[in-house]
């Protein structure tokens, strides 16, 4: 079962959506009248800052888990990550009662591998770089005859994310433009893939960070760019664009808009102050994009996708003599 | 028409719901595994700070507003706060294109007064002090007519923040518990007549702040206290009861438990890191009242009215070099 056997079809985001309810969120779509005015634009806001562990990333762990026959349950998973999709799955493997294996690199921020081994997952430690990543999780995966799930480059994954693309549309009806962040391009290509055949007058816009723009690069020559190093604070982004991925967002048309930093935390501290959530800058990055081309969609109807909304919070003043107070009015 | 004469029934409380349908949110009802989980109880959250304005205060200034006479509206209305009901009365008088005038004390938070004026209100400033406030604005009204529409002893804004209440029993069903925060007791003594009517074997409780307890003290004793000063970092709770709503509370058998503000400050770190919502420290406290005595609420369902998410954002490290990205996983 190679990738370039695999296409992924609206079949494969609906029978997705089938897999995992009952264990992923049915996520809010929020609006905000002050953000609307700010921006001149009609926002349709897809707050998967509210999903499982805090991210649309469960939406594909938990697809891709569900997904696998039930022959091979037994072996569980495997994944390398960081981030959020290593608990993804670690939760995901939790909800179907099988084992999970997360490779983790050396230096990760500590409580997020505490979060993975809380919902149960075995944690094994590599080298913090991607060879070593790569090699102990084939290592792991020919030693317990794990499935592997790719963070990104994945059709399970691809599907699973795509689901929340599928629940935006439905809800919100008809939209001139859909926007969902890219890192790997899970989720703007599952998001793809749902617009074309849901809302297919819809246009969609990948937002990416200028500091870490290979996806912006790779689709202006018409191939992938080679590995970088990135400068951005959205930690969710950082990674190059996957193959599969690639491939989605050339052949439906996807364009980027790439967003300063600095931007991007004008847009989060928006979205923070005004709707009363709590974003990542990863996530945030959807809200920048509108607001640095205003003119380009004002008085359109907007989807975005809020991504998530996992921010180290322990960096915050949290004591009685130092917590921020009432202030701010919203409308 | 004095207080005395009045008194509110849940009627009051449905008609105040028919008449700000269209202006205020119906806010969302959520609810976090984790928390469920930490707590041991099965917790409802009321989520005000989505409210317009940012808190509950709107519904009571817009059922108070919706409540005028034709003939009355041209004169406007008038209020003193330096507070959230400020800016909700604006906001509510400008749903219904009249006049408001607001009274703000030397000191008010300038991005406050700000909001007050743009949303259409006249503010006239007096000195930091209640005697005036009151007098301050008892001379706008005898000069303009216009309506006195008080922060919480009124009986309209008292039957509008009930409709919280309702909307939280329509939605969650039969609770065990309810709590809120008491300040001036407009929003607990709405609730109160609420649950009675909607939910009589519901269990209404207030969350009071140890450093302004004087609800907690009049109950005791029978009768008001007088005048104290405040300690607490729970702004929206500094005020003393209003005589109207102490006799509510008697009248229903309110029970005021007190928390501490780190108690407090640890529950409002607990909603942003797990609900990511961000809610104020005068919300946060009915889930420290909880968490302070979780044996009591041990295995039941409590419904909690979150109620308003105005913090001083500002306080915060907006920029791309320090702004806090991606750690904790939520499930």
């Amino acid at each position: 079962m190679t990738i370039a056997s695999q296409s992924i079809e609206i079949a494969d985001i609906q029978s997705a959506a089938a897999r995992i309810a009952g264990h992923a969120h049915v996520t809010p779509v929020l609006q905000s009248r002050t953000i609307n005015a700010l921006a001149g634009a009609d926002l349709h806001f897809k707050c998967e800052n509210f999903q499982r562990v805090g991210a649309f990333k469960f939406r594909g762990a938990c697809n891709a888990v569900w997904s696998l026959p039930e022959a091979l349950t037994s072996h569980g998973v495997v994944t390398h990550s960081s981030g959020n999709h290593g608990a993804a799955l670690a939760l995901a493997a939790s909800t179907r009662g099988i084992p999970a294996h997360v490779i983790v690199p050396q230096g990760a921020v500590r409580s997020k591998v505490e979060a993975i081994r809380a919902y149960g997952a075995t944690v094994h430690r590599c080298a913090a770089n991607i060879a070593a990543r790569e090699e102990t999780a084939e290592a792991v995966r020919l030693q317990t005859g794990a499935n592997l799930v790719h963070p990104y480059a994945d059709v399970r994954v691809i599907a699973g994310q795509g689901t929340a693309a599928m629940e935006l549309i439905a809800e919100s009806g008809p939209l001139d433009v859909l926007i969902a962040p890219v890192g790997g391009g899970g989720l703007i290509s599952g998001c793809a893939i749902a617009a074309a055949a849901l809302a297919p007058d819809c246009k969609v816009i990948a937002a990416e960070p200028a500091g870490a723009a290979d996806t912006f690069e790779s689709l202006q020559r018409g191939s992938r760019v080679g590995p970088f190093v990135p400068d951005t604070i959205c930690d969710g982004l950082r990674t190059l664009i996957g193959a599969i991925n690639f491939e989605i967002l050339r052949k439906h048309g996807v364009e980027v808009l790439t967003v300063d930093d600095d931007e991007t935390v004008a847009a989060m501290r928006l979205i923070w102050q005004r709707m009363k959530i709590i974003v990542e800058p990863s996530a945030a990055i959807v809200l920048a994009a509108v607001m640095k081309q205003r003119d380009r969609f004002s008085g359109l109807r907007v989807g975005l996708i809020l991504s998530g909304g996992n921010v180290d919070l322990d960096a915050l003043p949290w004591s009685s003599s130092s917590t921020p107070t009432q202030q701010e009015a919203v409308a």
